[in-house]
């Protein structure tokens, strides 16, 4: 049997626990199937003394996750610590530069560092894995760049913010507006410290930006992600939605188009009956479409110790059976800088409108949209007992910049008393 | 940019015209990938003049594939013949005895003699490689083998013979009986030739055989699948188990327990709303549990010229790019020899009795149901019009020897007019 492979792990959260919980109890195992033994020489966190439930005395200790990165005994870095930048790039770089393979969880890093990053681990010869970035538990940045590397992809979708999908579908079962079921959430410990970076939709658009790289073999831009919160869907618009059989997720979509590469993550009405539209609670879905394969739909959990700690140790694994290839499933420095198709294409769409109750006002908010060549399919109006009686439109397809300019058209009547809300009908 | 990897492919009906088309068409996206060009030296089939849509005037032409398998210009042998033995058999041994790799669609072939071809493969230091023999396009083999390789897998399930899926759904959204859709399906060319590979769960039970091999690390055990086809489902039991929240499916279900290893292929009846449940058609999903991950799902085409030809390309690129390991995960000498779990674990049934039509029948079988120890949970019993009236039973939670000890003893009271039916009731 070749030499153990010996990890350092940077970062001692649930899922630096969980991953040593892995390690000591699964030795056997993963040896058998590693063809090596999988040990840990050194550790490194913020505090040393908390218990972590996890018995870390047979590890060496360093304060500084640099020094953990150089260390000599150590043959994989495992940066579980998060930050865009700070001790986790700080790390991952030194790392690299000492001929470390590496293996992290950092969404954040990559979405903004990925590329250099990826250039430079594969000058080193090294691996750079994130598989627990995307989706925690789902192996899609495996099946994305393995399994379907025959395929030129079509379009890459995916629900990968659990926190998300928690709130929109617990506003559909509990009845709750966003507000409540948010603060619920916040007092679970669903959110991150800056809560934007979940209902933002930042979170999910890094992890887009990571598979859209992949998928076109594009260099990640996060910055080209179109990205909008669910911070105003409200309750009104979960049940209209069910009512006309659809389920409103924050939804990620890349795809190539002839405008070039169209990435966004936004709040989108999809088939109720369809793989996303069923999909529930704080659970994560990725979806792949390829020319040859067509639609391959990959469902799990997409946060937590054990996942998130299942993800790194598939990259471990890999590492430790000797398969090294390139960060983004082809060398970074022949990624293209594919432009930003910034509209996306034509759908129909979801409206909601605040009108003032008085006369005349809905055939304004008709004629504008009217006049910016937007046709309604469908339109409700419920009960005008207050005074902002909200009105409901579908809309046939039309194209992004039409919309834009029809809203902005609807608003210059004076008319409503509040912003309008406009949630694409993505069909998946 | 190393050498190119050079293919020899034998069998060219879909599967094989849809892999060349893959070769000539992406080319350039699979050398960017791989990391080098992607060849097809040679090809064998059993008819040379046949149009298979695909130029093959650039291939060098064997009649024998076992000769196409020795070839010096070739790395990698691509079976896809089909068959047990012969041929396929042959040129499989012939080309790991020659140091090639090999890329299979072959089940059946795996199913009985996996083993025996992993140890060669192990000790040729070759690849042997199987993804598109199970479940077809769905990269089901490599995410267990290598993305869920951090896990104890605690159970492997799976819909994995579309066409039974097809049957199946087709009943019940035409409601129409079984001996229609089965002939109409054989009109679309969905069956094999010999229908019981797919109906009697023959074809999904060597695909769960193969995934239980890697999922626990045992000998492939296909004698050891109990199998139970579809062909005694009846419209009745589909529109029953819709009214209870269920639907049937041909399910494969893998799981270790403290008995030894329990394989079954049979019709089960899974909650409506479950992803399994919620499958349609011809499509294949494959559920993998394992102690970090808990529950992934993976859903897509399990049969068909691009989805297949995807994942045998996926297996071809982990090979150009230099990834070769343990054909299921660990190397095949120290897969274990597990017992044949026999019974499963206990769980409700659905039952099925046609009784005589005269009074106290029923009394008879609840007497008989209740002196085997198997208790009634619900009964329904329909219209007295035909003298077969059916009588549906709901057991509580038994145990499969409680359930064929109590069938025997209602099958003994004489009252039946037909063989009893008896579907689990599976939680996933």
């Amino acid at each position: 049997m070749p030499d153990p492979i010996r990890l350092g792990i940077a970062g001692l959260g649930t899922v630096g626990a969980g991953l040593v919980k892995i390690v000591q109890d699964h030795a056997e195992l993963l040896a058998a199937r590693a063809g090596r033994r999988i040990e840990i020489s050194a550790v490194s966190a913020r505090s040393r003394g908390r218990d972590r439930g996890v018995d870390l005395s047979p590890y060496s200790w360093e304060d500084d996750p640099v020094v953990l990165a150089r260390r000599a005994d150590i043959d994989v870095f495992v940066e579980l610590m998060g930050g865009e930048d700070g001790p986790a790039k700080a790390s991952v770089e030194a790392a690299i530069a000492a001929g470390k393979h590496v293996v992290t969880a950092n969404k954040a890093m990559l979405a903004i560092h990925g590329q250099a990053m990826a250039e430079a681990a594969e000058a080193a010869g090294v691996a750079l894995r994130f598989e627990a970035a995307v989706a925690g538990g789902i192996p899609c940045v495996k099946t994305l760049t393995e399994g379907l590397a025959g395929n030129r992809m079509r379009r890459v979708m995916g629900v990968m913010n659990g926190t998300c999908n928690y709130i929109l579908t617990r506003m559909e079962s509990a009845h709750l507006p966003y507000d409540e079921v948010f603060e619920e959430a916040n007092a679970l410990g669903y959110l991150e410290a800056d809560p934007t970076l979940d209902v933002g939709g930042i979170d999910a658009g890094h992890k887009l930006a990571l598979l859209a790289a992949i998928a076109f073999g594009t260099r990640v831009d996060f910055a080209g992600v179109e990205l909008e919160g669910i911070e105003r869907i409200s309750i009104t618009d979960i049940e209209q939605a069910r009512d006309m059989g659809y389920r409103i997720k924050l939804l990620g979509v890349a795809q190539m188009t002839g405008r070039g590469l169209e990435q966004r993550m936004s709040p989108c009405l999809v088939p109720a009956k369809s793989p996303l539209g069923q999909l529930e609670n704080a659970m994560n879905m990725v979806v792949l479409e390829g020319d040859s394969v067509g639609q391959i739909v990959l469902r799990g959990a997409g946060a937590g110790e054990g996942p998130t700690a299942s993800a790194v140790m598939g990259d471990v694994m890999d590492i430790a059976r000797g398969y090294v290839l390139p960060v983004f499933g082809q060398p970074a420095r022949t990624l293209e800088s594919a432009p930003n198709a910034r509209a996306a294409a034509p759908a129909p769409y979801y409206l909601r409108f605040s009108l003032m109750d008085k006369p005349g006002v809905l055939a304004k908010v008709a004629t504008a949209l009217g006049d910016a060549g937007v046709s309604i399919n469908r339109m409700r109006q419920y009960g005008h007992a207050d005074t902002a009686a909200p009105v409901l439109i579908v809309t046939h397809t039309t194209t992004p910049d039409a919309l834009a300019h029809a809203l902005k058209g609807v608003e210059a009547t004076g008319v409503l008393t509040a912003a309008p809300v406009a949630i694409r009908i993505e069909e998946v």
